[in-house]
This record gives structure tokens, C-alpha cells and sequence, in this order.
């Protein structure tokens, strides 16, 4: 129980349903004299909305944020944040065919065995819409590591079996899919209208970069930055792998190879992603994540219900083809909080 | 600051360097009544000492394993069991050459930028022999899911660039790299031997299953088991990517293709790797982990020291060619930890 | 940062200032299927209620409980239940005279040297209305010790100098100060009217009873049952003082006074308050605390304002003469919070 | 379970048990480069031993601490510092004829109750002399106060009804109960003499005083630096009281008494105990703890067995008359910690 909170002195701790009265997060933590609002807040939000793409679901969320604590006079307080969003367009009705049925690739059949019951509108707590209060948070942690220089970006670097060639961060906000290739962005988009008349669904690899992290960051040997880099982003629900640096092409090369070499001017390479020993060394952090296609797709699957009876299921409601490119804002939101945690741990050291 | 401990309710605390008085781990949240003795935990040590295999290093460590607190008559007491390994053959002389020198691909840069000092005798705390520590815990974590029969199992899939084809689980143990594919484990050998020759090193995969795990254990949002499980398994040193299931292969199949298809027996397939929505689903656990290859090579490499001033290293010092086999079980062991977690917390559910 | 929170697993974080949109707490490892809905919370946030004595302030607050998250078809989920109570009647005008000066008794001038910043409107965080969002989550924890037929009562045994003599619990709820002697009630009435005639206030002490406890909850060596009871008490603003059992009488008794014979049927005498190395032991766990004036008086007081200088401060906005009875059932949920959680440790053993 | 760990950032984890091969603690958080060696620990361990007075046991412990790890070239580097005082004369044998009664006062029933099973060898887990470790952290808990000019005392102001009228600091460590009143000393002699022919025990009261403590120290709202104050002595195993400043004289107080007046030099009393809403204010920090008599006593005493029989038992083994003054560095110490750990998440705002 009470895996809900994430962080040791940036700590966040998110609440809520994807067909309840809301989704929010308290930030306890978060140093006074930051400025922030709700504007501030709103345009990240504004990036994981759907609609945004043709990749997403047709529900029409607003998404507002509303500051309801630890902010006066346009600064925080020191005290704790808590960013409510209320749910506006749940359509529960839509689920309630599913409500014994365990869909495949979802999480009916686990929380069902975990706790004995669950709210089974639109997935309830196990719904991609709690990301919604992780952005929200990852927000306020960015505007923390703003002060620091701190800037992070995600992107798409493969959907549906493309893959983005180019690594141009300028064309990433030019493009529905926060590609940095112009040229696969636009065959990603052809690719996802192709499978969506399937009915089918996409995944992809997602890269997040770090740049301007100090040398310092990170605590042996349990919460090394890269650890708990990797469990931030593994626990978004459609992430399916993590690496750092060089990742899976590591043990192809010789240790020759994948060793950074060290001048005065910093690292000739960076085969280490920025961390070394678990502790950031002041060059890029980069992170690849692997996002699996939607489990809610309208061809028919074998499952079984309740009663363990053998049962198919088509699933027609309201959702994205692609948890890319609404994921990416998540990811960038996950790793901002954990630098934003690091940052004040290390600040403790001093 | 203070990220040496690990776990919520089966919470591990370690200490040591690799060239001070010793290494050990207070395991605090063991259930009571558990049998234990120093032979249960010598046994997992001894998969780890080095000289098991011609990749491994030199150094002669026994690596006895000093229970000393927390069992009484054979039996767990439920307070803190404290196991205790000394160091007995360090040689910290052969490093001070290197004191003032940054090594490529260690934390050697890190660390100094982190604190400002740092006990640079053979790594200090951050050398792989912290790994005995988890690997003593792990010991006690198997204890615990043996009653429980829940088994860990972690065995190396590649090597070098060599392949494991089979995954045959019952010649794991007969062959020095722990590979469950004898023929490929012919070739590794081959291969460590001529990258040996060259003053070089490999790196390689090591797959962990977990079978037995009930369904239901795992925390929503942030604590997820694959996100515990992720955080677990990068917080060794040489790991750089982790991947559960599918992994990096889920981005490339489609939804149709990716979810696992559930019957009344159970799952058709394991894409998910026995995690659905960070909670297991009773099916088999399975993760891979990317293993970099060992940065302590004699081939000579640029680097600078302390003064920023560039300088060559060759490390001619006593270490493994490659972490696999050695890491294994230590992957096995952390995640043991995770799921002897894990089932405590799901306990104060019922 | 981040001291928001509190409990292990039955994990509490609160949120919310006196005058702004509201005030809340996240329950984060509730078990599922509990029975919980509004009313059940409503009951205990009305015992908190200003207006229900001579003793409290005039500010007129519902404080009306939703329940945003975590309960379906009138049970909890397990997953995190947010509760909000809005702020109706702030008043923060009457603030405005006192925001650049340090009231005496109040946390001004600490949260000013801690946060450099503060929302000066009706004392912020610092309020004791934040202890609204205690007794709404100590209504979910009394949910859960209901099944386990524990107990929890508080009732004043002394205020402004009036010792209750009897300990007739059901009295209790008979008086407007929660008192088991109704003759001491009246005349503590008396007390508080003449108190409050002159614009000063008073202090008193709050006694705590646990029933139906079993033996074996509490934590060596840190987290003691009796150690996290303290913390839970004298984390409330007004408490300077705590004592269980003989507290600060077991100095005056002789060790052969001070121990309670065991006997088949239990223990002869309670000068351990139930708690034994810090484990409770099966008898009623019985706690004092000390519960200073009221700050906020109208007789003038000598102080300063941000700029260092002399100033005189008489404070006439509405506040409680006495922060007992209302503190009375704050008590009570800090001490259900604690229950809860050590139940839920406990069940992790088995 | 796993309530062995204490602190958030400077934390700390025990271990060990009184008869076992030693006693240890974890140091988590220590910043580096703080001068540490065995002498500075050993000084504090010495005001500890056994010896001492008049009132403490004959068990000859010469308790030597080493430090195992976390300390390079005379000062700290960082990692984790583990100290290990090994227990050199248990005379376990004495406690076999006890090994099936709970002594009345004693852990031993509810240990059971708990576990299921104890180490009944002097106490296990459960006897005082886990207090070495504490003492031992605490006193590099000290070393990093010193640089900041943070002192802290522990005096006794009461033993046995004796009460010292006195509070000069200067004769403190000039008595064998480290009085500040050097004639109460004398009765306390006495006192302690007269209570020892007759085989009983005696309780008392130790007051702490920590000077040079910074304006602003303590985490709102559960966090609070009296909150964590008050668990950190409570978790002492005698103390069943504490209070902070006025403490339980608070309540007797009017609103105007007990609210120190603001000058610009400072605060004109302390009835706050130098604590305002949780955070430390400047002014010196009080607090006072009741320490219950001894409860191994040779008087008989009436109790049952694991059978629910009963027994009579008379404890003729080694042990203090008193837990003053041994504990008094115990309390000092336990203070020690949580500034520490207060100072360094104060840190982390800036």
C-alpha cells in the first residue's frame, strides 16, 4: 500500500480516478519563493491533452488546473502545493459493459486480484488520465530547475516501427508527433491513420535529454540518479523498458569502445548518458524509453470475466492510437521531478 | 544524502568500501521465525566470490559471511539481522597511482564532484564489491519467498556479442557463465579469452525470471512492481538498460499482437513479463538487464587528473574482463528484495 | 521540506491554508472495502466544529467533507482517498493590520526566519485549522479500527486550573468540554466566561484512552508504538507536553510501585499506559498531553514587526478562547492514525 | 516492522542485541569532510558506560567503538559510517532461569506478543544497551553541530523525589549524576544507596537544553521540531513523558503568561521551550523527560509464565538502580540526531 508518493525531499503525491470527481497532486517540498501559477502550470498540461494529435482519444477534457495551496502572492510558500483538475467528460455509461470483463493488456485482472474490487469507469485509478497530476507536478519541478539552468526535453524517436533519423530538437514543437525529424513525422502520421483503420494500435521509443545537470547529482548506491531515473519512467503505465546513455548497444561494444574519455573540456563521448556510478557527471543525461502499443483496441480479443468464463471483447470507446505523443510531457515531467528531488538532496550535502 | 537503504517494509541498509574493514547489511523488517543460518547466505555469497570463472579477477576474497544480529536458535527474531563480510585481501597500494587520477567510466569523477573527497582505495564505495552486501540480503529475501515458493532465477543471455540461443534453466549452473545455452556458453568462453589477451573487456544481458509470484503484488501509482523492480536492478553499477517483457521489442508489435490474450489457464503469451499496470498477474516474472562492460581495462586511455591537466591511464590492477557472470546473482538478489517487499506490503492489505 | 506527511502505511499527506481555497488530506494505503462515505467523516469533522462551546470562535465554517478519490459504490478502492473541506468564511481582511508584524505565541516569526516568506492571512499553514484534514482522515482510520473493535475517546481532564475528579466516559459527550465530571464542566464554563471577559485565554489537558488494542503493535527500536503517539501529539500546534501511563508521576514511584503484576487475567495496575518497550501489551493504552493557552489575545503584548522594531499588538479577530474541547477530537484521530498504521505493520509479519 | 531507522536525511539504523556478538549503528546522510575518529565517539560512549556511579550496573563493558566504514584520511567521506561496539562480557547464562516468565515492567510480553518468539538473553533487542548505538551516532550527530556552534546538555533535575534547585550547568559533569545542583547530588547519593539495600529502583527526570540552535529549523505540520523531538526520547526505552519549555505548567498559565513577549534583542521568556508552530525561534531549545524506575528489581514481584501460569520472580542479576544518569547522553544524543537531521532539510530550501 501507499505507493502513491514519489521523491524524498521533492515529494509528490497524486490522487484520483479517471472517472471520479478529479485527478490532483500535492507537492510537499517544494522550496518557498518559486514563482508560479496557474499559467504556468496550464501550458504543460496543455501538451498531454488530447486531441493534440490524430494518434489521440476524442474525450474532451480542459484539463484547468487549480492552484488550491501553498501559493501567495505569485510565489510558493514553502508549503505544500496541491494542483486539483477536475474530470469534466467522463461518459462512465461507455464502461459499464466492462465492468466484469477483464480487458487484455489492462489492469482489471491485476487490481482485481490485488485489492478485490475495483472502479472499473474508464480504469479508474489505473487509467493513463493519472499522468494528468504528474504533469502538473512536473511543472512546478521544472520551474524550480529553470532557476538552476536545468532544461529538459522529450521527443519521438520511433512510432510504429519508424524511426526519426535526425536528432533536430528545434522541429520537435513543429510537428504533431514532438518528432525531431520533420521527414518521419510525417510518415508516422500515415502509419497511425493506417493501423487506427484497423483498429488497431502503436507503439514507440521515446528520448528524454537533460541539459544543464551538475556534476554532483545522485546518492550511492540505492538511489543513484539513473535508478531512480528508471523507476520514475517505469512507472508510467505504458513503459516497457529503460536505458541510459549507450543502453541495450552497451554489451555490443568492447569497454575501449564505450568508455567516455575524459579532456579538460569535458567528454569525448557519452556513452554513459550523463552518469557515471549513479551520479550525473555534467555532461547530457539521455534516456530511451519503450512505450507498448494501446491495450484498448476494437479487434476482437480472447479474455475471460469475473466468473472466469471465456468471453471476447472489443473495445470501442474513446482512446488513443498511440500513448506517444501524449506520453512525452509525462516523461519529461518524471525525470524533471527527479532532478528537481536530487538537486535539493545534494543542496543538504553542502 | 542517506540513499543507501532500500525496500519499505523489507528495508536493506548497506555500509563498506571495497578497501576498508569490511562490507555488510542490516536487513531490518525481516518476518520472524524465518531460518537462517550462515551457510544459507554463504551459499548465494559463494555464486559471487571471484575466480568462478576466467572472466572474473584475481583478487582472493572468501567472503564469510558473519551473522551478527537478528536470528536466535536458528530462527529469525524480527529485529535487525546485521550480516557482516571483511575485507581480507584489498592491495589498496596498487591504487594509489591512480588517487589523483579520474578512470574512464568510473564514478572516480563523479564522486569527486558529488563530495569534494573520496576514498579512492580500489573504488571505495563505489566498486562492484559493495555488491556483497546484496547479495548477503538476497540470501535472506530467498529465505523469506522459499516459503512462499516463489523462485529467482538469473542467467546470462548474451555475452560479448554471443548469443544464448536455448533457454535451457537446467544447465544454468553447469557451466561458468551461468548461460542457459551450453554451446553458447562455449563461445563466450572463447571470446573472454581473446578479449582478455587484448587488455580489454565485454559487457553482455542477463535475464532474470521469477516464477510462483502471485497476482496482486505491487503499488499503484509510483511504486509499481516493475518500477520497483527497475529501480532495483539499474542501482548496480554496471547496468545501463532494463526492459520487462516484451521490452524494447513491445514498440515494434502492434496492440492486436502485444496483449497477452488471458483464458481461463492463465495468459497465451508473456509480453507484459507478468506485470500488468505495475501489479503481477501471476504469471512468470521476466526482465533483461544491459550489462556495460568493465571500465578497468590495461589499454591505455586519455583522462585527466584532479588539476584538470590531461593524462593517460592503463589499469593494470586485478579485475573481471566482464561483470557477467559475477552481476547474476546479484540481479537475482535485488530482485528478490523487490518481491520479499512487495509480499509484506501486500500482506497489511488483507 | 516535505514534513507533510505522516505514517508508514495507513500514510496520511495534508494540505491547505486557514484562508485559502480549502483545506485536504490524501489517505494513501487505506485497505480496500472499507464502508466509508461522507457522512461517516461528517460526524467527526462536526466534533471539531467551531461554535460548539463558550470556549471557541465565532468563525462560521460547515466544513463540509467530499470525498474526491478512492471510494466506489461506498467502499474504499485501496488507492488514495482525497478528502477536501473548502474555506467558506476567511475573513482574511482582519489580517491584513497584523502581515508585517510577529505575534506573540504564533509561529510568525519562526515561519519568517524558515521560509523568508508567509501567507499571513489567519496564520496560513501555521492555522490550527489545518487540523481539519487530521480528523477527516481520522475518520477513515477509525473506519478501519472499528472492524478490529478498537476504541479511541479523548475527554479534557482539566482546563484553566479545573481538575476533572470523576472519569465517567459517558459523560463525555454530555458537556460542551467533552469532560467526564460534569461538575468540573461547569464549573470550567465558568472559568472560560470570566477568561474571556478580560480577552485572555486558557489551557488545559486532553486525556487519551485506547480500547480493544492488541498486544504486539509498535516497532523497535525508533518507531515505538508510544514514540510515534508522542510525535503524533505533539505534532498538534498547541501540545508542549506528553505523557502515557504514570508519565510524569513514574519518577516519584519506586520501581517495585512503578511495575504492574502480571496476572492470568492481565495486568493488576496501568502505570504503563498499555505500552511496554514500546509494544502494546493487551491493556488500554491511556496517554496525557498538555495543551497550552490559546496565543491569539486581546490584552495588549509587547513585540516587533519585520523591521526589527517595538510595536504592541492586541488581537481581536475571532479565535477560540481555549483550544480544548475542539482539540479534543484532533487528538483522537492522531492517535487513530497511529493505531491504524502500526495494525497494518503488524499484519505485514505474519 | 523495519522501525529501526531514525532521520531523514542525517539518518541512522541499529542494530544488534544485548547479548549478541555486538551492537552497531548505520550513519546515512553524514555530510562530508566532518573530522571523525574513534576518540571523538569513544568520549561519548564513556559517559554511557557502566561504572559511572553509584547507580549503574556492575556488567563490565569496556565498549570500543570501531569504526568499520564512511571515514577516510580522519574525515568523513560521505558514505555511509558504520560504527560496531562489540559485547565482550553478556553472562547469558544468568537469564536462562528467565528464559519463560515476562519480568513485570519488561519488553518480554509483548516481544512475545509480537514475534512470537524472543531472544531472552538479557533483554535481546529490548535492553537498554541498544542505547550504544544511539550514543555512538549521536555523537557524530554532534561533530556536525559543533561546526554549525550547535551545543546540547543533558542534566538530571530529578532522581528518586530529589529535585535539583540549582542550575549550573558548570558542576554538571563534576557529579555523578550529572546535576546542575551539586548539593542535590549529594542527597541523590544517598537517596540512590538507601533505595540499592533494599533491592528497588529509582526514576527521575533529565532536563536538555540545545544552544546556538538557528531560527527555523522544523518541517511543518507533522514534521515539527518538537513533534520529532518528542518520538526521538520517547523512543528511549524508560521515558514515558516529555515536555517541551512551560510543558504541563502551560496549562495552568492564562494566554498572557504564557505568550513570550517579542523584543528586538530577542524573546523576554521561554515558556515556547524556543519552539513556535513546530520551528525552532532562536531561543535556547528545553525540554524535560520522565524516566520510570529500573524495572529489574530483586524484591519479589507476582507475574506469569509463556504457559499463563503464575510465578513470582526476583531479578538478581547486574543492573542500574537507575536509568539516570546513563541515560542522560542517551537523551543528548537522541537531540543530537534530530538537529542534525533538521539542519541538513533546512539546507535543502536555501
Amino acid at each position: 500500500m501507499s505507493g502513491n508518493s514519489f521523491g524524498t525531499l521533492f515529494k509528490i503525491t497524486t490522487w484520483g480516478e479517471s472517472h471520479g470527481l478529479g485527478i490532483g497532486v500535492v507537492i510537499d517540498g517544494c522550496p518557498p519563493q518559486i514563482p508560479l501559477n496557474e499559467k504556468i502550470i496550464q501550458n504543460m498540461l496543455d501538451r498531454r491533452k488530447p486531441g493534440g494529435s490524430v494518434a489521440s482519444t476524442s474525450r474532451k477534457e480542459p484539463d484547468e488546473a487549480i492552484i488550491m495551496s501553498g501559493v501567495f502572492n505569485g510565489v510558493t510558500t514553502g508549503t505544500p502545493v496541491m494542483i486539483m483538475i477536475k474530470n469534466k467528460d467522463p461518459h462512465s455509461d461507455a464502461y459499464k459493459k466492462y465492468a466484469d470483463i477483464f480487458r487484455p493488456g489492462h489492469g482489471d485482472i491485476s487490481y482485481h486480484a490485488k485489492y478485490g474490487t475495483r472502479d472499473w469507469r474508464g480504469g479508474g485509478r489505473a487509467s493513463a488520465r493519472e499522468t494528468v497530476a504528474r504533469v502538473a507536478a512536473g511543472a512546478v519541478a521544472k520551474a524550480l530547475l529553470d532557476k538552476e539552468n536545468i532544461s529538459i526535453c522529450a521527443y519521438t524517436v520511433e512510432l510504429g516501427c519508424i524511426k526519426a533519423i535526425e536528432r533536430n530538437l528545434d522541429v520537435v514543437s513543429k510537428n504533431m508527433f514532438f518528432c525531431p525529424d520533420n521527414d518521419a513525422a510525417v510518415d508516422m502520421e500515415k502509419r497511425v491513420k493506417e493501423v487506427k483503420s484497423k483498429g488497431d494500435s502503436l507503439g514507440g521509443i521515446v528520448e528524454i535529454v537533460a541539459k544543464g545537470v551538475p556534476a554532483g547529482l545522485g546518492e550511492p548506491v540505492f538511489d543513484k540518479l539513473d535508478a531512480d531515473l528508471a523507476k520514475a519512467l517505469m512507472s508510467i503505465g505504458a513503459v516497457k523498458g529503460i536505458e541510459i546513455g549507450a543502453g541495450f548497444k552497451a554489451p555490443l561494444l568492447l569497454g575501449s569502445e564505450n568508455n567516455d574519455p575524459i579532456t579538460p573540456e569535458g567528454f569525448s563521448t557519452n556513452n554513459a548518458g550523463g552518469i557515471l556510478a549513479g551520479i550525473s557527471n555534467g555532461d547530457n543525461i539521455i534516456i530511451r524509453v519503450a512505450v507498448k502499443p494501446i491495450p484498448s483496441i476494437s479487434i476482437e480479443q480472447n479474455t475471460i470475466d469475473m466468473s472466469k468464463k471465456e468471453r471476447t471483447i472489443s473495445i470501442s470507446g474513446r482512446h488513443d492510437i498511440s500513448a506517444i505523443p501524449r506520453i512525452n510531457v509525462v516523461c519529461e515531467s518524471m525525470v524533471s521531478l527527479v532532478l528537481a528531488d536530487h538537486l535539493l538532496r545534494q543542496r543538504a550535502l553542502r
